[in-house]
């Protein structure tokens, strides 16, 4: 492993300025890419080095996996962040990274591949001890009734899924034997379409699941620690919209028990860097869904409650270094909300890009803000519409829940709609409050607040 | 004690955002008053209510108590939080509010009135088994021959104070005796004309002390805690510049004898509230200078590194509720350092008023921003210069350096001059970042860095 002085940060938004800000405190040099839409970012601003790497189109420019090794060979940057998003989970381009002599800063291109192929993946947690939820283990049988045998034995409903899916794409509930055919052969077609692979899995469908996931970091050393769990219940389309640590109303021996599973299963394949096991939970049970084998949006929340630098970790990690911590030395403290503000409109929740004429940020005890927006930045309409997170940390979850409506009343945005709105009526909401919503909770409280 | 519903807010800036945010927390409505020159204040617009007190003048405004305890009644306020400055620490404003029946959040008057006499304060402190600097134990006598006798006892050199005095006004040093008699008349002068009192005192003057300060929570109920200890040794005229908690390179355990006897002399002379005892500390020796009896701007450096809102407890106390918490539950973690933003000329210190035209915050883990600028406000000439405070935390010194640095760097200002790059300066100074830097340290590196 060789070491880097000068490291490539493959992203923009909030999370290069973060890895940004990571790696300056660590003392490396940053060079920024970006598209020409993103020129006048604040993650462009920031870095010691900036480089134009294609049009808007991010296919063009922050997927173009070519052009963005040539742009780290002419900088001399030495290492690849990927963030979150864009190349962050392909193995292809993680081999291409070492096999250009750089260190790609996440797990190993084989790491990827394993996690990023759902049943592989699912097979490789059941064997390590990572309690999954029943269902085909493996790929669908092409015959229609051997298909049947297995739904019946997991027991209805049921859910296919693409073993290409993900983020929500490629996957249908079957209620009952009549509709499981034609669900297969539907969702096999869309797959095929998708992502090129019609290759689908069932699994029982876990009627009002939670979802919580639990953070890991693995050095290269053979430490591998877990980090406490996340609740990202509160989803729309399968998009998380307001995240939470710990899980409220788990309790935290359930959650080192799984916690230790997780770690158990990284030693076992040898995983490095940070990842996310997410899990489905419902009465007790945690059903593995899948691993996330790159940092992510709701990373805050975990920083707030533990006091570790996820990102730092990451980059000292491939740097080859240990993590100088035992399980023991990890408290988890308080409790965290990350709000996701995104520019989108209220009522249609399209994106609203523009640009914000107004930024009024909110601050103060237990908050922090972490985004790449500023006074008289321009929300491009190519890219995701997050513009900024709202993380708040207290005692207990009453208090961070109490600092997170303050400052979401404080914030002043002009210029492009938001969903600050949503995610104040969502803190006052009595069933938030007391904890533990499951993940259709948003979408039935959004459908009963729809004018009909 | 009566509860109240309703806070009026005496103050403006950065603290009276600070106020209103632990006010909301708690479910309390908040008065803003506001002078002519800050009508278009964050402060104000964030009030539930708000009343304009006065021209600019702070005389005429921030300071006029009848004003504000008519400001009180009108709005229906139970109680008035002073914030610092302004009338915090006046006795008789504080008689007065709760002559009034309305709630004082802060020490009776009484204890207010105690402190604020630096020989009453000293005696008191001395007599509750608080370490104080060898002095005259009381006003000088009018004979310069005992007055001698004194300094010879206490040993040159010495220093002659001003009983009324503070923020660094009304003192002299003297190094020996031919100096002596004439320091006196010329302090009592100048102490007569400042203060109304031309009383002094003697201490031995330690010639390169760290300024170290205990901060302290008192509920009614006979609870009284220590918070640990801020460093503030980073001063230009007495004025702070950075602080930092825990104070580098103290044993904790020295800490906490110290602690523990401040909170007895609150026990013993019924302290109530938030308060912090102010020391000078050399070779190991802490010497008690005086008591502040009110919120610091320097607080939330302590609330970074023990969990503990101080404001949102002032509150509470005030209502008369218990701290509920022991001193054992007070757990220190990791280091906190604040930067005080002034709205002030880089080379001449000069206050530089004006339209901030760009305000771009830093963000990201371990950074607070306490502010109550926003773009397109106008910095006032009429008041203090402070434009914000960055507080980074981290879990060790180094940490919370390495964050403040990459924030300060963040920060972008246009429209003001700001003492941003001689923060970045001292945070890159090898003698800060080794630690424990005495209170001349500044000054004596702004002198060999100036232009001669």
């Amino acid at each position: 492993m060789q070491r880097f002085k000068r490291v490539l940060i493959a992203n923009r938004g909030e999370i290069a300025l973060r890895i940004q800000r990571a790696c300056r405190q660590l003392g490396l040099e940053t060079v920024a890419v970006y598209s020409e839409a993103d020129a006048d970012s604040r993650h462009v601003r920031e870095a010691d080095v900036s480089l134009c790497i294609g049009p808007a189109a991010a296919s063009k420019s922050y997927l173009d996996r070519d052009g963005l090794l040539l742009a780290a060979k002419v900088t001399g940057a030495g290492a690849i962040h990927p963030g979150y998003g864009f190349l962050s989970e392909n193995a292809d381009f993680a081999d291409a990274v070492e096999a250009a002599g750089l260190t790609f800063i996440g797990p190993t291109g084989d790491s990827i591949r394993m996690m990023g192929d759902k049943i592989t993946a699912k097979r490789a947690m059941r064997e390590a001890g990572v309690p999954c939820v029943p269902g085909s283990d493996g790929p669908l049988p092409a015959s229609a009734e051997e298909v049947r045998a297995i739904a019946l034995e997991v027991g209805f409903p049921v859910i296919v899924k693409a073993s290409g899916g993900g983020g929500g794409r490629g996957m249908r509930v079957v209620h009952g034997g009549d509709d499981l055919e034609n669900a297969v052969a539907l969702t096999a077609k869309e797959a095929q379409q998708a992502f090129g692979n019609p290759t689908l899995y069932l699994e029982k469908y876990m009627q009002k699941p939670r979802h919580v996931e639990i953070q890991v970091l693995c050095d290269t050393h053979g430490t591998a620690l877990w980090l406490g769990a996340r609740d990202c219940s509160l989803q729309r389309r399968h998009q998380k919209v307001l995240e939470e640590a710990p899980a409220p109303g788990i309790p935290p021996e359930t959650i080192a028990e799984i916690g230790e599973r997780c770690v158990q299963a990284c030693r076992q394949i040898a995983y490095r860097g940070a990842g996310t096991f997410e899990f489905l939970y419902e009465d007790g049970i945690f059903a593995f869904i899948e691993m996330n084998t790159r940092v992510q949006v709701e990373h805050p929340i975990t920083e707030e409650t533990t006091g570790i630098d996820i990102v730092a970790q990451q980059i000292r990690i491939a740097q080859g270094e240990t993590l100088g911590l035992r399980q023991n030395d990890i408290l988890m403290q308080g409790h965290a909300i990350e709000c996701r503000l995104n520019a989108e409109d209220a009522a249609t929740f399209m994106p609203s890009p523009g640009t914000v004429t107004r930024w009024d940020l909110p601050g103060g005890p237990g908050i922090r803000v972490d985004t790449h927006v500023v006074s008289n930045y321009t929300v491009q309409p190519y890219y995701d519409s997050l513009i900024g997170k709202i993380i708040s940390h207290g005692a207990t979850r009453e208090q961070a829940i109490a600092r997170m409506r303050v400052a979401l009343a404080e914030i002043r945005v002009e210029g492009i709609s938001t969903n600050i709105a949503l995610h104040q009526a969502l803190l006052a909401d009595p069933q938030f409050q007391e904890g533990g919503v499951d993940i259709h909770h948003l979408e039935r409280w959004l459908a009963e607040r729809s004018p009909s």
